[in-house]
This record gives C-alpha cells, sequence and structure tokens, in this order.
C-alpha cells in the first residue's frame, strides 16, 4: 500500500495509521472526494453521483463522508481516472470509455457500438466474469470500479437534414466522439470531438449540420432542436452505457468490509434507480419535444443501420486487436453477447415486438 | 404501533421496548424471520432471498438477523402474505400477485399480461409514483413492501404439439395461473392452476397437454421437455415480474433510519443483481435445452399474438374495475405504460431490431 497516497486519498488526519489503536480507525470518520466527468449536479448523472455519495454515508453512519466536485472544479473530465488513480482524488464518478487512452479495453465497460443492452451488460458484469476481467484490467492503474449507474439507450442525434441515404453522410459535419465517431467516420462523416457546452453554438454558427448528445432528457435541456430540428432513433453507438465508480486501490484497500460491503450495494442500487431514472424522463421528455417543440424524429433507414452494423463490428474488432488485455476481455464480452442475444431475441425483443409492433 | 406486533416481529427479548435506553435498543441485535414463497434455494428466486438476507446483516453489521423459511417451512407459500401481516413472521420474499385475492392491484407489483417489462415497471416504481401507491395499498395489511428481484420476460410455455392457429389452443389443457391462466381460458384454453412440484407428473400422465413455468434456467431443472418439446415464445403473460420483499408494518417502523435505509438499498441491489442472473443464466440454459435436449423453439403466430394482445387488454381493464383502490392504480400504472412505451420503441426495442432483425 502506497502510505502518502492512502493518506491522502483517505483523508485521515496526519498521524500515521499504524500508531493509531485498530477502534481509533473504526471509529473514525474520513473525509472522501469524489471528482466527476460531469457537470455538478446535471440531472441524470450528475444527481446520480450525489445520490449515491449521500446513501453511502448514510450506510456507513456517517463514516465515509464523501464531497462530490462537478467536472473541473477539482480537476477536468479526462484527468478524473488519473487523479483517482494517484490518490489526489478518492474516486471518480465517470465513463469508462472516457479512459480509453489508456487502454482500449475500458470501452466495454460502458459500452460500445451494437454492443450490449443495459441488461445484458448487468448480465456479463455481475454473472458472466466481467467484474473480474475489469478488475484485472483496473488493478494496473491502482483503481477498483464497478457498475453505479447507466443512462440506457441513446439516441441517434440531432440533424440539421433529413437523412435519406448513405449519400446524405458523407461529408456531414458531426460532433461523435469515440468509438461511435469512428464508426461514423468510416461512411464518410466529418467526425468530430467537443464537449457539451460548445455543441449548441457550433450548431447555430453551422461548424457542425448534427450532434449526438445523450437522450430526451438531458437533449432537451440543450436546446438542440431549435436548430437541428430531425432527431434520429436508434442510437447503436451507445446502446446502454454504464457509469463506474473507480475507487484508488489504496483506499479501497483501507476500507473494512462493512464499508466496501456499503459501498457495492449503494452502487448496485445506483445502477438500478439511475437506468430507471433515464428510462421514465426520457419518456416524459420525449413526449415535450413532440408535442411541445415540433421535433420530427425519424428512423435510421434500414440501409444505414445495416452499414453502421457491419462497420461497427469492424471497429470494435480492430479495436480488440492493439493488446493483450483488450483482447482477452473482448473474447469474453462476445462469447457473453453471442449467448445473450439468442435470449434477448426471444425474450425482451420478441415481447417487445408482439406488444408494440415496429412496423 | 401495535405493542404485540412489534415485540413478536422484532424478535427482541420480553423487556418492553420503552423502559430500555435508546442505546441499548441500538446496541440490541435482533433476530428476524423471513417467510418465502419458493423452494428453500431454489436457483434463481429461491437463492436470491438468501442472498438478500444476508446481505442485510452485513450491512447492519449483524444486528439484523434473517432467518430463511423455504416455502411450506413454517407457512404454506401463499400464506406468508397474512403470517408477515400479522407479525408471525416479519418479512416475505414472494411474488405480489399471490395476494390477488386480497385485491387484484396487488398483480401491477409484480407483472400483468403485456404490461411492463422489468425496465419499464422499475421506472414506474422508483420514478413514476408507482411505490406511493404501491406502499398505500400496503398499509391497509400493516406491510410495506419493495422490488427486491426480478425474473425478466417468462417463456410462453411447454407443449406436447405444436400450435400454428387459435383454433389449436381450444380445449387445450394447461398448466397457466392467474391473469395469464384467464387470458388463455377467454381463447378456449382449459387452464388449470397446480404447484410447480406436480407438473411434470401432470405432463407425463396426459392430465396436462401444456405448462408455462418461468424460463429456461428454472424450466430446465423440471425436466418438461422430456415429454412437451415445443417450447413457444414469447411469453406475453409475465413480461418481467418483479418479486417483493414485504415487511410487517410494525417492524419496519420499528427499525432505526440506518436500518431501513440499509433495506432499502439491499433490495434495490437484489432487483438489478437477479434480473441479471436470470437473463445470464437463462441464456446459458437455453443453449443446452436446444443443443443437448433438441427442445424445438416455436414462435406463437402473429394471429395468436394478436388475439393474446386485444384479450390481455379486455382481462387487465375488467380486474382494474372491482375496487377504487385498484382502479387507481391502474390508472398510474397504464398512464405511466403509455408513456413509456413510446420510448421503449425507439429505444431498447429499436436497437435490438437493428442489432438482431426479428425476421
Amino acid at each position: 500500500m502506497k502510505r502518502r497516497s492512502f493518506l491522502t486519498g483517505a483523508g485521515l488526519t496526519a498521524v500515521a495509521a499504524s500508531t493509531l489503536p485498530a477502534p481509533a480507525i473504526a471509529a473514525g470518520k474520513r473525509k472522501l472526494k469524489m471528482v466527476t466527468t460531469w457537470p455538478k449536479n446535471l440531472p441524470g448523472v450528475g444527481v446520480s453521483a450525489e445520490r449515491l455519495a449521500k446513501r453511502i454515508k448514510v450506510l456507513t453512519e456517517g463514516k465515509l463522508d464523501i464531497k462530490v466536485y462537478g467536472a473541473g472544479q477539482e480537476v477536468p473530465p479526462l484527468q478524473c481516472f488519473d487523479a483517482v488513480s494517484s490518490g489526489a482524488a478518492d474516486v471518480y464518478h465517470g465513463a469508462e470509455y472516457y479512459w480509453q487512452g489508456k487502454s482500449p479495453a475500458f470501452n466495454f465497460f460502458t459500452t460500445v457500438p451494437f454492443g450490449m443492452t443495459a441488461d445484458e451488460l448487468c448480465a456479463w458484469i455481475y454473472h458472466g466474469g466481467g467484474q473480474e476481467l475489469w478488475d484485472e484490467l483496473s488493478a494496473g492503474y491502482n483503481i477498483k470500479a464497478m457498475m453505479a449507474a447507466n443512462t440506457g439507450v441513446q439516441m441517434g442525434g440531432w440533424f440539421r437534414n433529413e437523412i435519406n441515404t448513405l449519400e446524405d453522410l458523407k461529408g456531414l459535419k458531426m460532433r461523435m466522439p469515440g468509438l461511435g465517431g469512428e464508426v461514423f467516420r468510416r461512411l464518410g462523416v466529418a467526425a468530430v470531438t467537443m464537449p457539451g457546452n460548445e455543441v449548441y453554438q457550433a450548431l447555430e454558427s453551422g461548424a457542425i449540420d448534427a450532434t449526438e448528445w445523450i437522450g430526451p432528457w438531458n437533449d432537451l435541456a440543450l436546446g438542440f432542436y431549435q436548430i437541428a430540428p430531425y432527431y434520429y432513433w436508434p442510437g447503436i453507438h451507445e446502446p446502454g452505457p454504464a457509469l463506474a465508480a473507480g475507487w484508488n486501490l489504496d483506499v479501497w484497500n483501507s476500507f473494512t468490509d462493512h464499508q466496501r460491503t456499503a459501498i457495492e450495494t449503494a452502487c448496485a442500487m445506483e445502477n438500478d434507480v439511475c437506468l430507471a431514472d433515464y428510462n421514465y424522463h426520457n419518456a416524459v421528455a420525449l413526449q415535450t419535444l413532440v408535442s411541445e417543440h415540433n421535433v420530427k424524429l425519424r428512423r435510421f433507414d434500414p440501409a444505414i443501420l445495416a452499414a453502421l452494423k457491419k462497420t461497427s463490428i469492424e471497429v470494435v474488432a480492430e479495436m480488440a486487436e492493439k493488446d493483450p488485455m483488450t483482447k482477452k476481455i473482448h473474447a469474453s464480452f462476445q462469447k457473453s453477447l453471442t449467448m445473450q442475444r439468442k435470449w434477448t431475441r426471444i425474450a425482451d425483443q420478441a415481447f417487445l415486438n408482439a406488444r408494440d409492433p415496429q412496423e
């Protein structure tokens, strides 16, 4: 255990831990620092981080007192991982795919294009060996991570004009980061990356023609519909992104068994409650967008979806070759997905198609 | 608060609670009794009850020590509700629709034919006012209930012969309880109710021609495929049944805030983890059933699905008229479902249809 990061991270007083009798540590209250990749209290993911911190405090009867920092308050969002790895912060709440520069394998613990739904991801991570692989990957960076929220299926994006054929995608300037961006890039889109707070202005100025963001709930607040009224479905680039709580491993190991159980339980609850939050409020916001703001819902043409699917599989497979750990994790992910999709097809998917025929 | 049930239910020693100083109560360990509607340690739901009890014990640092009883060990499964209501037991783990004899409204907190998926049910209960209505309903029986597991979409059932037309359903003897049974009955099926442990023999003797049970994971263990090799999908009678933990209300009110939070968090985690357990192991078992046991998967004919849908809506609407509380809960459920299905249709359903076209 690295003493420095243990003390800094744990926020204990400057007395060396080993000189304290065990009960004093057990009775001690620890102030912990959570950095997040979201604006403070952003509906959905930002509120989720706050709710999680509060619940951990209650479950540990005040012993783990976590202060939540919004993106940029302590460190820029994409530096949350390094901050926790080094012990400058104790825990992050964010999306693992933001760390794909460290290893592409992190993508699998958020989402990949044409990959798993939220429910399928839970099946793999809780019961199909996913968590063990995640632990192995994260331990290499002195981190212990776990699912702690999910946004559900994201939307395909906002477009200034209708997209009817693959030809219409060529040369389109679109805000679309990560693997989804690479998929669209291969279909001729000029995919660019920019933070959420710059997107509206970029759309307005014509710097971009289209943008993906999250889903109706978060998108409504940013007002994209005012400029790009065509709202396309389904989103295939992020079919159920999990968000994670990642703990500095020395801090994690310094917790009591009770505290670790409290954290794991609170994170799993948040995973359940946050997905439901998105599903409920996306439905409410969808209603508002269509009935009050005249948003035009459009389904991607089957030929476009087929091209996106083929390209997504290529992009993910190529990525998986980049290093042995990514290859190993991809193999486990793919094995679970291949098996689970056969069940999903005759279960949720078939039920939904019987209840609400798609065509 | 009823003193007698408080003391009995809570398992405190016979000293009147009010004569103890507060810290003595706080330090006290309580032994609690959980009755369940499942065979002890049945894979899936039975294991789920045990896992929940253990987690609550850890989260409360041993203060709430819950002993789990399988179906019939203390009371017959359908009497769990009365046992908890009276304080003879402290908590049940079961399916709310088993109590539909008390009020048909309980059905909505498990599942109804052509109703909500597991994810949609979570959205309504956590965020759409469902929990508040559930509390109001259950309080009338001195109970506080919450979601604590889910089996996901169930299968359509095992049939000795192929079912190609509505005509093939007429006169068919099928094990199908509850609202699903009523739906099939209106289509001419002789729907009967019998406990799981009698089904195999009834199929073998020809007393019944078909049976629904749960899904591949639990069904495989009971060996129905040996007699009725046609396994039909989708199950439309139970599209994502939640299971519940229901606490004697006096016992619930006697818990500390910390203990109530620990229980709620553990139940929500179990809701997440159990659904994932079913999804994962249903996929594994489906593979085994098809590749090792030659089970013939069949999709219900669209005309049959359409008739089941029409009849399901009628059955649920008629049921909702039975008492004012059921009517009120149905209205809330229906409002949420009407809104949510529009989101599900362009989100999960559309993504799944793009990933794995159904036809």
